[in-house]
This record gives structure tokens, C-alpha cells and sequence, in this order.
């Protein structure tokens, strides 16, 4: 599929899979460290590591020869996930935590929780339904092409 | 799980779900847009709609009456999934196309493709993973505190 968001999914589509780049992001990088952290089986957790792997936001690294260990290391295309993450925690704070939240976003600096809104990087202008919406780019096939501009 | 990451998973965390809120956000309502629009068998369709309807993303409204029709519409949780959203979109966009990207987000006004950054709502300060974190709330269990305290 061309859309960017089905192939993003194509990567991460998997309840497990983000939550072990949660875990990567919290300073997770041996098995036993995702092990502790998420209740999965060892096999699902290989797998899923695997796949992060194959899709390219986890390296794979040697941390030890004797035996042969290895570490899972966020790459560049994993790191860039961030903002997914933020995103998800910030809808998720909003509305499914009645009792006040269990993790948060803070400023390292001042220590402040901060609230995530997306905004254009070169203007600065807060982004809104009302302000911006999906259009087809360059290489949307004419399907596509069609049904975002139906909506416009 | 206390995790508002994986809160918003169990609302969400299925593939097709994403999907049908990608299509919900362009303006689909009736199932067969929906239908039209993913390459996805009628039974989970049905399935995956009911759940988002569940989960309180989507409502269900009647839109005819002989025969009794409804449409999904969005609800204030549903459309506040957006910046996740233009998350995975702008993820995917630069990782994921290499041939250019098929669906972009633009201003409505100048008609501008548009690059989303979170910042602060508060200060404007961009959120990098120098600058923020993710900290334990006031309602971390231990546990959690725990691991988001050691990789701080």
C-alpha cells in the first residue's frame, strides 16, 4: 500500500512491537531487559525483536563473545519513532487514565510536565482539522488520489 | 496496564484499526466506504468497527431508517487520535518513501505540505530526546517508577 501510515504500520503493527520500542526508549537493550519489563512469552519477545530488527529500527549488537550475546540498540528510523510514542502518550493521558497519570513527558531542564502539540516546523502554526488536513502527494496512486480529494 | 501507551494500544492496537480511523479522518462514515476503501474481508470490517465503537473512537448513528442503516462517525476521542496520526504519517514518510511520498500533510490556507514537530504547548520549546523525557507520574506503580527512574 503507498500510504505512508499503512507502511508505517507495516513495521510496528503489532500491540508487542511498540511496546518494546517503549521499552527501548526507557534504556531496555538486553533480552532480559524487555523480559522484565513487558509480560510476553521468550518466543513472542524473539520474534517481535526480530522483527524490529528486520525492519530496520533495532540493531543487533554483540555485547558479549563468551558465550555470544547480543543487545537491541535503537537505530536512526527507530529513534525517529519518538514522536509516535508522545503522541500516544498524550491521547492516552488525556483519556483513558481517570485516575491521573502513570507516566508523563517532562522538561529535563526544569523538571516540568510539558503537554505535546504538533505545530509546522518551518511557521511555527499549531496544527488542526481546521488549519490542515491529508492531501495526495506526488506518488498517490489516482484511488487514492481521488478519495483524499473527495474530502477536501 | 497502567502505561498510558499501552492503554491506548488495547484501544487501538490493531492494525486495521488504524486504518479505519485513517479513512474515518478522511471522511468515510458508511461501511461501505470503509469496504471501498481497505482491501479487508466484510466480517472484520464489521469486527474491527464495533470495537472502535467500544473503545469510544467511533458512534454509531442512524442515518435510514427502512432498511435501518447507521454510519461511524468520530467521537472527541476518536478525533483527538489525529496527531498520532500525522505521527505515523510523517514517520513514515520519511523512512518508508523512498519513490516520494503518496499522501502528505498540508495547509489549507497556501495549500503549503507542511513538516509536523511537537513542541511544548506551553513554552514552544521542541521536544527532543535531549531536552524531555519520559518521567513517572503520580500514579506510576512502583515498579514503573522504578524502571523509568534508572534510565532517566
Amino acid at each position: 500500500m503507498p500510504c505512508p501510515i499503512a507502511r508505517s504500520l507495516d513495521r510496528v503493527g503489532e500491540w508487542w512491537s511498540i511496546l518494546i520500542l517503549r521499552e527501548a526508549f526507557a534504556g531496555a537493550t538486553r533480552f532480559d531487559d524487555f523480559q522484565r519489563a513487558l509480560p510476553i512469552a521468550p518466543t513472542t519477545l524473539t520474534r517481535r525483536l526480530n522483527g524490529l530488527v528486520d525492519a530496520g529500527l533495532l540493531e543487533r549488537r554483540p555485547y558479549s563473545t563468551r558465550p555470544v550475546r547480543h543487545e537491541y540498540v535503537l537505530t536512526r528510523v527507530g529513534r525517529d519513532f519518538r514522536p509516535v510514542l508522545i503522541a500516544l502518550l498524550a491521547w492516552g493521558n488525556r483519556h483513558f487514565a481517570p485516575e491521573g497519570p502513570a507516566v508523563v513527558l517532562t522538561n529535563r531542564a526544569t523538571g516540568r510536565v510539558v503537554n505535546p502539540i504538533l505545530i509546522e516546523a518551518r511557521t511555527g502554526q499549531p496544527i488542526t482539522p481546521r488549519t490542515h488536513r491529508f492531501a495526495a502527494g506526488p506518488h498517490a496512486p489516482a484511488s487514492l488520489r481521488k478519495r483524499l480529494e473527495a474530502h477536501a
